[in-house]
């Protein structure tokens, strides 16, 4: 049968937490990719147009539930004040993105059956 | 290794969209299931601390995205006026609890090598 394409897509919006304390989902990790992309916390929270605070306070809680910081100040970086991931953060970040893959390819069966309920 | 129990859990919270429109997700999918359940769209809501306005507002925009209707009045339903899952809407579930348990067992290598980043 062939594909139908409604347009709908499926997203896994993986979540790590513990109760209300939340230690990755969606919005954490796309901040982590905007650091590893820009070198610049500052970049990384305007592409998401938050404020640097929120950015900010989303990295310390993120680093409140890991054993590693996960973003550290980049030396010789711009005025801006360089950032990059740590070696934790990037692992972190890989296996998130991973994890995030194996649930698209793991769901594919069920998403064919389940789109041709959707409409067009 | 021994199994690190963090208490973090892992939660795909899988949601089904098309730009802003969002056709399924965890709290739409709860709502279904405590209609399942409850056999009532007012005690779903109550279940969920939600309006009945609010319960019944998250099924039409369900309802706008699939080609027929997920849930249906019950005859013979109590006075509080008894609801029950279509055939497409029990399937609709059926599926996307699949896809959820898909996720969990596709995961599980990443999640253990993620979750010894957490801390206790």
């Amino acid at each position: 049968m062939p594909k139908k394409s409604t347009g709908f897509v499926l997203r896994p919006r993986l979540r790590v937490a513990r109760g209300k304390e939340i230690a990755l989902g969606p919005g954490k990790v796309e901040l982590l990719e905007h650091i590893a992309k820009t070198g610049s916390i500052t970049e990384a929270a305007e592409r998401m147009q938050m404020s640097y605070m929120r950015a900010w306070t989303l990295i310390k809680t993120m680093e409140a539930c890991f054993r590693q910081p996960l973003v550290e100040a980049r030396r010789g970086g711009s005025a801006r004040g360089g950032a990059t991931l740590t070696k934790a953060g990037t692992e972190i970040l890989k296996l998130y993105r991973e994890m995030d893959a194996a649930c698209v390819r793991a769901t594919g069966r069920q998403w064919e059956r389940l789109r041709r309920h959707l409409r067009h």
